[in-house]
């Protein structure tokens, strides 16, 4: 599913989005070359989501295997300066969330912090609208409690965090949810379990965008066993929702 | 092998440490009080090195597990206000890392910035003071590299990243390299493998201090597929260490 599908999948919400100034014509453009083939070789821009008790591994798997391709650009984007991890170590926020640009991929990590986040509606806009404007969203673990709130689930298949199923399926009860499943793609959009998945997902987009040699390159220098199988998920076993 | 043990048999080294104030007696007391049966279950702190160019998940694959043992703190030590990773995102550091205090545990992660670090004599000099006031020692990957120029590792197994195997050795050539491992205890240190190994060996350390089925539950948290197995090295293969 190319982005202007995945738009207009969300009807009334793209027709929002296009009557707004972050929605101009000079970023859709930008977006368009990209796809017309630079998208392997050239530069890759990266947008992560942080705020205050985010998992540490949800955003620092993916950024450390991402982070290794050739001319990517990875920016922290959060509501504040600075955010600080269930685990205790804070990050330093590079743009703030309400300042919107177009990227080639949108990074949702999840962590306790979400339960905070999803009855913020003014922060879940601006997450539903910085989805938009990027070109692919991963979310992992309970990211995808972000992207149900913002109504970006419906109809797609998904999954999140096995531990935390219940609690972020409920918040997208339109959406296919994926029981067993180490990650999910759907278009432009995948989902993947709990914590240490979203490495996984990673190496498996950088084998979709810029081929497979490159992410098993990564994973041998990471010296990181890469999970290939997106249906290899024995924690759906070990939290009951193999079902 | 007991930290007093591990400070014996630096010899010289020890003296020196002993010399100074950073090495009062205050702070070997309550390394003591823990060593009397706190460790497993009372507060476990934490001090993790931060640098530029560090490489992003040997910091944070280890956070994310440590992070989740009960009473736990965990700060960031380096030599400036900010360090960036080799991937981009900045992390703030807590604690200035001529500020030494006794820990539990001594995180050192690598990353291409050991590179410029291993020419610095004087923050080389923090480092191994930092180790030495430390109950517990862990490297990552590069890591190792830090700790090898401090005079750390002549005398003990170990082993590092395998793609920067033969630099890093070269820099502790009376250490007993290991070629081939995961991970490897000697004593209270414990040196890994590149990058993702760290989190196995953090796992490994969180079995010791606080008990299998917290290493468990921990792994399952994280839907992390825990390599149980030190000796289950497959990248001592690809890169060729495997002699």
């Amino acid at each position: 599913m190319k982005r202007r599908e995945f738009i207009t999948g969300l009807g009334a919400a793209a027709l929002t989005v296009a009557a707004r100034p972050w929605a101009a014509e000079a970023p859709q453009l930008r977006i368009e070359e990209r796809r017309a083939g630079k998208l392997g070789s050239g530069h890759y821009r990266i947008g992560v989501l942080v705020f205050d008790d985010y998992e540490t591994l949800d955003l620092h798997g993916p950024v450390e295997m991402l982070g290794h391709l050739a001319d990517v650009e990875i920016e922290l984007i959060g509501p504040g300066a600075v955010a600080r991890s269930f685990q205790g170590p804070k990050v330093v926020v590079d743009r703030p969330l309400a300042q919107l640009e177009p990227l080639d991929l949108f990074l949702v990590p999840g962590g306790l912090g979400t339960r905070a986040l999803v009855q913020q509606p003014e922060l879940i806009e601006l997450i539903r609208r910085q989805a938009l404007m990027s070109e692919r969203v991963l979310s992992v673990c309970t990211g995808a409690a972000l992207l149900a709130q913002a109504g970006l689930l419906d109809g797609k298949r998904v999954t999140t965090n096995k531990a935390a199923f219940a609690w972020v399926a409920s918040l997208a009860p339109d959406a296919d949810w994926q029981g067993r499943a180490r990650w999910v793609q759907d278009g432009n959009l995948t989902t993947s379990s709990g914590v240490s998945a979203g490495t996984d997902a990673a190496l498996a987009l950088i084998a979709e965008v810029r081929g497979e040699a490159v992410a098993q390159k990564i994973a041998e220098i990471a010296e990181y066993p890469w999970n290939r199988d997106a249906d290899n998920d024995p924690f759906a076993i070990t939290w009951g929702t193999d079902t």
